[in-house]
């Protein structure tokens, strides 16, 4: 058909706003008036957090990744709904935060430096804009202090819980994403940080009367509560890992079943010295008062560290390079040859009720 | 510290299983009896569709993803939501696989040729193994027929309604994605397929009785169903949209809408002639009984097919190449300086109520 229907006078411009329920981010170009209400929300909050140019301003169907050349993207997808990830009182400002670190973390433990992240929201009638409006000022945030740009997503309404799904990209050189399948007997076990915070700093946030209990003061207990809410991802190790680390993997599920995890990955065993494994003042404090929340700290979730393994020899230039990106580094145990996983304590064995967090 | 810790007699390995409740796909290597119940289900069902070197069996925290040489990787995410994109009776079989395919189709769109993909489900307590067999089996289908593995994923249980969200990525050579952004005055508007079949099998699968009141035979009315429980996005035009679409998206909003952002987005308005837009048989029928369901094809969702803009004289080419694909496409309306869309019928603009599918 040749392109020959010409205008006609009697035919008034369209102009019927979308009443749509479901947004995609990605297309919301156009001048505001004929965008809908909830197009605009996140025109005016998401799309400063799209600094990427691949984005294209959150104004087309998707974005477009160019890895540096030489480069492997590094992909992870990661959620969290409220009531299992995070706390129903918790602050929007902290929310897509936790999630995007949740997945900046994993990232941290590939070796990879982060390039962008797609966000999807499942929203609750009770979302207004004010909360929206934290929502993306708290991520924006993290944009920056990571660079990590807004590529693009969708909302959705539900009736269920809030939800919050984040897909995040990376950038290693070819071939030489950290496995967690590589570590070898022999090489040393690290961890990034200290273990266990986040989850007393939940049954904190639970029960406000633990404090006492655990004879914290108030510092300290703000301190556990922060590390649960609003988790530190070690990306400022993540070169470091990428040039020294045999192994990696982030602690998400809890030290003692994610450095298991790595073991069955790489077919070998490890053995963890307990006194060695770093814990806050805060934390040290409350297992002197609860010695049994040893074990909550060794298999609490949330902590968002990293755990590696090093090839002999190579613990004290790994240890330099973090101290330099201001993150502490611990040697906590060895691989070795065989199965299973050892946490000596005193030379015994600890016996763990469950490895992993279960966040019901 | 050095790699002393040997091993104890007394040491018994620790066997203490996971009992999580995310489960993250991205890390299930090792051997069965190590795996949660729920990590043995994904091993079983799962694994089987990450295909791709890269997705290391669903065996890290993250997988990798290197777009071929020259090429940038096309990035897209859309979830659905039980209820909301979806009908809570749909068979498991299509899930998965319509929520891939609605990533697909803006791969399509944007003339990328799909790599691969994240999968993140939040299941509700009544999912058991067969379902989860029955969802995995008929993404695996599509994850075969459409040459796009499963990266990685993770599983969450939640209160509210089962939920699926999925981040599609795809390549293009470098800064060659199709813009919705840069459709011409003068530029042919054209689609493919046929239009609104998916909004009218929605209101069949609603409402039994309709189909004796449009007046459809059984197979009619099983094909429009169909093509709402399971599109078919046009992947195999993607290449001719990428070497003739001056612009494209896909429709998923509805027609109206949808060429109404593309015009948006590209600053042009645009005239189409209703007479042309192309109907299946099913809808032709059911549209002669009940008129107004012309309206509801026009700003229905769910058709998945492309709309796209092609400077004049390239529809022949595009045309061929599309027929050799085995998908129809139709010249439907041009491209002109100003702004609005306009849909003439008979000489008059149709107005709509609204231009976008709601999905409540």
């Amino acid at each position: 058909m040749p392109c020959s229907i010409s205008s006609r006078t009697n035919c008034a411009p369209l102009n019927s706003p979308a009443v749509e329920t479901q947004v995609n981010f990605m297309g919301l170009m156009g001048s505001s008036d004929e965008l809908s209400a909830e197009e605009r929300l996140i025109a005016r909050y998401f799309r400063p957090l799209a600094t990427s140019p691949g984005a294209f301003a959150l104004g087309d169907d998707a974005a477009t990744v160019t890895p540096p050349p030489g480069c492997d993207l590094v992909v992870t997808t990661d959620g969290a709904i409220a009531g299992v990830h995070f706390l129903p009182d918790d602050p929007p400002e902290t929310i897509g935060r936790k999630v995007l670190r949740m997945n900046l973390s994993d990232l941290a433990a590939k070796g990879a430096r982060p390039v962008g992240f797609l966000l999807s929201i499942a929203l609750p009638a009770a979302i207004d804009e004010a909360w929206i409006a934290a929502f993306a000022t708290g991520l924006g945030e993290d944009v920056k202090h990571f660079d990590c740009p807004l590529l693009g997503g969708d909302t959705d309404h539900t009736s269920g819980p809030l939800s919050v799904s984040i897909a995040a990209f990376g950038a290693v050189p070819q071939g030489k994403m950290v496995r967690r399948s590589s570590a070898k007997a022999g090489d040393s076990i690290v961890v990034t940080g200290t273990i266990g915070d986040a989850a007393l700093g939940l049954l904190l946030r639970r029960d406000g009367t633990l404090a006492r209990r655990w004879r914290l003061a108030d510092a300290m207990s703000a301190q556990l509560r922060r590390r649960y809410t609003l988790p530190e991802p070690r990306n400022a190790v993540a070169e470091a890992v990428l040039h020294h680390a045999s192994a990696a993997m982030d602690v998400s599920d809890g030290l003692v079943g994610d450095l298991a995890k790595l073991c069955r990955a790489s077919g070998v065993a490890a053995e963890v010295n307990v006194a060695r494994v770093p814990l806050s003042d805060a934390t040290r404090v409350a297992v002197a008062a609860e010695p049994a929340l040893l074990e909550t700290a060794f298999t609490g979730g949330d902590d968002y560290e990293i755990v590696l393994t090093l090839a002999p020899g190579k613990f004290s230039a790994f240890r330099e390079a973090a101290r330099t990106a201001g993150i502490a580094t611990t040697e906590i145990g060895c691989v070795m040859a065989g199965q299973g996983t050892r946490f000596l304590h005193g030379g015994t064995a600890m016996t763990f009720a469950r490895a992993s967090y279960s966040h019901f």
